[in-house]
């Protein structure tokens, strides 16, 4: 049975993944790390988890994690922390799935234009796969580092990555309006998260600044051999979890509504996460789910995609268990259904 | 004292006018209406009102209108219903601010392909002033009747107006993203406004088919002189009250984000109600308010704007009170602050 | 693989019934009724389960039950529609789990007298398991019908019926304020369950009236051997799912909180659904769980017991899980986990 | 026109206050005072000031306050740090509403026991009004300094005080239960009031242990001449503002439901801003209202008292403008209807 660790446990993606993991038959947690020091246990800072996992918060040791036979690495830690300390794990054979976003981008300048910090392993940045399978399966399966896709990108990518690689939408002017739960904003107490501030609001942030822009760009780049343009805009929305973007794209000439529809169904037809569905789905028809679900609308000329998924599992730790039972071997759908 | 009645008073925007109204020194409210006939008073319907209006709901009867020396109705009755008992009204000499659609289209056509009725009162359809102060105040001030503007169309008009007037931006490819509270679908109890389905999930609907759509495409033509072309996707957000659109709109060749955020604060400088800012407004800074705040930021290359109402305030009955204060040779913002 | 079929499954509780059975490798769902007639699937009734469970909603009917070899029938149908399908059902040699009050109170003049209808099975009544496998373990298990409990009663005879039996606290004067989410309400549109009149508001209901102070009073009796009197106040609070149940209660002479708090930890030191813990629980901390978590206080020399369950899952899904397990003698925890 | 300023400007009971008081007739607001650097002006803290007062935040200065001629200090600070500064400033003839604890009870040990700190007025504690004026308004009067309410206390005095005083139930086992929206906890971001961890849940806290207790216990005894024992327990609701208090009481013998609802009638009758109602109140029909709404239910021989206020109004800021009318001579309910 392979072991697993998680770095950084005490944050809401670190507490689904070891919901998640618990349900997994063939994962065992052995090791939690957490740089905080005032919580003991990891149900302390979890209490969903007491009598669930009976582990101690741990500073990060990377002899404890060779000592104790880590197959498997789940890194939920910051951007650039996280990178710093993938490198040694590595080293030791140890496989990866890095929540940040250090891996993502396929270049070192965007990474550091966009995160304001030196790269740590910036010889590795490039190289390693984006992990979403719908779209990267084969370059996921046997490789022992993935790069865990933000979760405004997972719900941009999978409806306009098929899409654009056949050519029925126009390349610019993609206009991505995204709104999220706010468990995206992490679990440390902000002004901007406090609950009468966010509570019966909603209000758009990081307007043309907001680091998922660049990630959404190349990876339709990549994915499509397209040259995009994308206008993102995120919102923060009274509520837990869930994440809908609504899309606009320009048809190409002579292409339906209807089209596109069908390739979309017909791209995820045997896709075990991802529902193209009748209706514009509500994210809670999503949420504690692995799926995405996709409609296809027309206004005005004008396609609209609405795309839902659950920023905390499609968009964070239930797309990690995807990748880990890819990387492992084990059925894709396992511990996720 | 000017009299006033509200008809289809145990609704939301009702509720809410009279709120208004209580604070009013210069208006007396004498009848409230309603269908229903298992309420008694209007503080049965509204519990909120309880020792605030000691007033019986009746059945509309023109008669009584009269008999009370009614200066005044305010129409919260929907769609064709309204026009219907509208023209006994006016004939009376009564004046009224109709809540309803059935004056804000210019053309009974367009009225009957998008509300599937037929128009009760056809021949007034075109000249009846639309109750935006900060576009049409001249037209208003002095009208015995006046169409007050939908939520949506406030909250995309007012930001949008005065830029196409002045040619800053591209009449096509207007894509209006906006967000409301629950408390737009009205008071009636339906599966999709049940508490556990909206909680805790967003969804985009009407996606190409809102009735808005046409009223804001018609009153920016007329405003502007435009010719426009608008994507309106409304989502319905888990909250009570308030709506966010958030506008993506294409400035014309050597427009800046500058220029397009200084004509607004040019032409919205004395306006009581209306504040350019310079973050992304929340919702909740104008809920319970009858202020809309705007702001304008630049993504990849295209101007969002973003602009928030209480869709029940200045989306509908602070809206009112504006007008009736025009109207009524009131200063502007009683009882509004 | 014992097939099981779900009784009004267009529901709540059937929806979650329907995810955790989905879970549960030995189980197979074959047939799901409903009275309505305007779904056709059982995903057109509830999109989660898109993908998940392909099946046309059929009405009741004994002959397709029988034909498709169904072994156990959860039926979530209301009080009295359900016994009535149940006698014949029970007379097929098919196992019932019950989710209505029809079987749950001892007396059929007490059904009667609270529920106001004649009992459609009166000569069962009396004679059938209470479904609280930590009160009643042994007369589950291998019983053909289980009435499984109420969310309120169930949130309150985990902490008081130890203390009762061991004559910890006075039997009289407990009062049991309760705090539920409006899933409890059931799926049906109604004014009192509408998004805007619930959210951003709490109220007490049924004071002295609801249906499940009997219910606690009679199984408090019969486990206990006490003969108690419950002031039982439900509240309805603005969230999806959760109970709360904070219940005050008088420590007999010379008994102090430890003692009470360690009772409990020794009586449930073994079950693996209730966590006897330290701080008040929120409901935040069970909600998609099947655990109760209960913590003891004490205030001005009373004891206040607060107890945390999700009333869709230990108070009714999850609950029924568990009691099937035991009836079909399969690990207790199965699909609960 | 009095000159009021406002210390400790940037918590959301001063931003309430400011708004009811922009809509005083008789009153300008002339300073407002933070300990906070890093704000400008007060619509820099509060966006939904912004356009309507027009002051910059400063840090306190007695010398400002004499220079701008200041008739009355609102003092939203914290308790202890509200006291140090009371004391000057009630020396310069300048009348003082403060909203800490400072003042409230009777003796400085009980204070100084609960709060934990010396108390820097300890000879002014004893002889300052308690600001309720529904049971103190004529000590309120024409005095210069108020101890406005805890909000807690206010939505159990206005029920509790009338029976106690009229010997209609007994002192001893009052249990309240209290459920407060978020805004109670204040506007610093802290773990426990994080979006995230408050929303869809609900809690008990400070069970036994919270500082409104003695509060509550000494104005009874005060007001009733009662030597009462309370056992009070709040719980935070998933919502931004609102009380709602659960009290469970014995009646004395012979009294019955109908008794205590007559009294209470009675006893409120002329009262302007408390409304003794038929049905348990919701808080959401007092919420932005200076109401206070009780119901009188019997429950098991129990009777059940609910009561609902709005934390920030009713339980704060406009009961600070009440009493600081009563204290000016103004109408009582000017600004408040």
């Amino acid at each position: 049975m392979p072991k697993v660790a998680i770095l950084g446990a005490t944050g809401y993606t670190a507490r689904e993944l070891i919901l998640l993991l618990l349900r997994h038959p063939h994962v065992e947690i052995v090791c939690v790390t957490s740089r905080q020091s005032d919580v003991d246990t990891i149900a302390d800072s979890h209490p969903r988890l007491a009598g669930r996992l009976d582990l101690k918060l741990t500073r990060f040791d990377l002899d404890h994690l060779t000592n104790e036979g880590v197959d498997t690495v789940f890194s939920c830690l910051p951007h650039a922390a996280s990178a710093q300390v993938i490198r040694p794990i590595l080293e030791q054979g140890i496989r990866v799935i890095d929540f940040s976003a250090d891996y993502r981008l396929g270049d070192v300048s965007t990474f550091e234009q966009w995160y304001g910090v030196a790269h740590p392993d910036a010889e590795r940045v490039g190289s390693v796969p984006y992990g979403l399978p719908e779209l990267f399966r084969d370059e996921i399966r046997g490789s022992t580092l993935v790069a865990n896709p933000g979760c405004f990108p997972t719900s941009a990518l999978l409806p306009l990555g098929p899409l654009l690689k056949q050519g029925l939408i126009a390349e610019t002017n993609l206009i991505i309006d995204a709104k999220t739960g706010v468990s995206g904003g992490g679990r440390s107490p902000k002004p901007g998260f406090h609950y009468v501030e966010c509570n019966e609001s909603i209000r758009a942030y990081g307007v043309g600044t907001h680091r998922h822009t660049p990630e959404i760009n190349q990876l339709l780049d990549r994915y499509a051999g397209a040259n995009t343009n994308v206008v993102f805009t995120p919102h923060l929305a009274p509520m837990d979890r869930g994440i809908l973007s609504t899309i606009y794209c320009a048809p190409q000439a002579e292409v339906s509504r209807q089209q596109i529809h069908e390739c979309l169904l017909d791209f995820y037809r045997d896709e075990p996460f991802v529902r193209v569905v009748d209706t514009p789905p509500a994210t809670k028809q999503v949420t504690q789910t692995n799926f995405c679900d996709i409609a296809v609308n027309e206004s005005a000329g004008m396609i609209v995609l609405t795309s839902a998924i659950d920023n905390l599992i499609k968009g964070a730790s239930g797309l990690a268990v995807q990748n880990f039972n890819l990387m492992s071997g084990f059925e894709e759908t396992t511990a996720l259904l």
